[in-house]
């Protein structure tokens, strides 16, 4: 695969995007050192302006666009924190946006990405619907089509946040990393096999969204179905370019319930006292799953989101005894 | 007053700190535009590895301790977020850290004190009869008494975000800033003052502790009575070293109920997706308040801390329709 990302790829891609992003900070928590006995560790990558990390790969993707591309503007589809990253990133530099977004999309998300300018149109009932759409408007518009995964642009600019965790953590085991579209989990293998090729890299992935986690077992793209409340995993079917670069670099990949979800968004409230969506903490709670094979070992979890809504979350803390 | 900090205090207390904190980021929410009526930013000092800025001052007092002071300890008097920060700076510089905090004190911030090394002695219903047995203790056992206000080297710390604020947003407005002890405000002030004395420094109390209200209104330092929910706001009486900096200094003090306070927390939640404990959202709620008077201008609120207990969180959030 020619177009697989280097290190150097996501070196260069930093010196792009860093202007429009926050460094996140990696943080160590006591107490889910004693909840996971290891050495804890989390990337807030829920700290970034639109509150995930999806517009480090926006970014370094629209900044690449020809100006005859600039000028036509782009389209994607989201549930919700990509479309926001990409509504970001074309504010930033001059483009309109439009994004493609399920009926029943997390509300706050879409104003978030109508306040940032996003053209939103409401299609379909999941993102894989979305995702047909927005292939048409492409088709009929002109206008750039931003894939959330296959798009080889994307990864190395994720992959910036696994950078900032090798620069804070240089002795870091093992990065856990929740699974949607698969660039995160990418990104930070891409990295690990630049830097250090002994750390592990984990995938999250939710039961009830098993498309992602099939298609790497199974090594090739695999359909599936998702009913999972986490947004940010709910994919009912595996990206090929996201999902080579898997089969070949990440080390394992874990589900989790939809139990084990919720109570990820508790325990990231109550160890970290930051506000994850379901998607976001789900590291942690494949943590707590795994955690006999984590013991003693230095753990980073990526943190990917924070965008829960009241409602999500008021969900969550009825489950509070 | 020759031991009023200035600019070149807080610079050179940056220096002596930033290997041990977070830069934390200064985000632009929409949401609270819309509310508000202004452009708001928010300070996001839950950020900080401890969930809040105390520890700015607490390193840099602490490091500028003599050997012989480093080597009996420290003791002081917390309701949480202020023992946790000297905690951490006793850990970094290899001393003993006794804390006082109430019978009554937030246990997950107790827990943290405790797994950051800190001694923790429990006394007394509220703030100020910790800080009795503090300065019992300091006296009886030698260890050097932090005061949480009256301490000159913790405003130039704590005045450290404000310095990035200023780097953040130079034409800002507005800072509006929680007051507890008023290290907080103090730093807003120094700074403002070193950079530009027209920008304007709120500070926020709570309707229910207003002790530091009425000291700052009556220029003399005034006991009251605290209920407030928000330990970060419950202060009965002023302190004179940060009350004399307030009285020159600061251009007005809010006062919010305990509905608004909770409100304050809800608003945090919906608009910036970041879990705040009362007092760190305070600012929010006293923006929405006066909200007239900050019509088209460029807010910053300083979001304190974000250190609130699963039972608090339930509160809020069980005001949610």
């Amino acid at each position: 695969m020619s177009q697989r990302p280097t290190l150097q790829d996501v070196i260069e891609a930093r010196r792009r995007i860093s202007p429009y992003i926050t460094r996140t900070p990696l943080h160590h928590y006591r107490g889910l050192d004693k909840l996971i006995g290891a050495e804890v560790w989390v990337k807030h990558e829920n700290h970034q302006p639109l509150g995930a990390f999806k517009m480090r790969g926006a970014l370094n993707t629209l900044s690449q666009l020809t100006p005859e591309q600039k000028k036509h503007g782009v389209v994607c589809a989201s549930t919700g924190n990509f479309g926001q990253g990409i509504a970001y990133a074309a504010s930033v530099f001059g483009m309109k946006a439009n994004i493609v977004v399920p009926m029943n999309a997390n509300a706050d998300k879409v104003e978030s990405m109508r306040r940032l300018g996003g053209n939103i149109i409401f299609h379909g009932k999941d993102f894989d619907e979305c995702r047909d759409k927005a292939d048409t408007m492409s088709k009929e518009e002109g206008c750039f089509y931003v894939h959330s995964a296959n798009e080889p642009r994307l990864v190395p600019g994720v992959a910036t946040y696994s950078l900032e965790i090798f620069e804070d953590l240089p002795d870091v085991d093992v990065i856990i990393v929740p699974i949607g579209g698969g660039s995160g989990a990418c990104g930070a293998c891409i990295v690990k096999e630049g830097i250090n090729p002994k750390v592990q890299v984990i995938g999250v992935g939710a039961e009830s969204a098993p498309g992602a986690y099939q298609s790497w077992k199974q090594r090739r793209v695999v359909e599936s179905t998702t009913s999972t409340v986490a947004e940010g995993l709910a994919t009912r079917v595996g990206f090929e370019y996201t999902q080579e670069i898997l089969w070949d670099l990440l080390d394992d990949f874990v589900l989790i319930s939809e139990d084990e979800i919720m109570n990820g968004v508790r325990l990231a409230l109550e160890h970290t006292h930051n506000l994850a969506e379901h998607a976001g903490s789900s590291g942690i709670a494949a943590a707590v799953k795994i955690k006999d094979r984590l013991k003693g070992k230095k753990v980073a979890i990526v943190m990917s989101g924070g965008n829960i809504s009241m409602p999500q979350l008021k969900k969550v803390m009825d489950g509070v005894r």
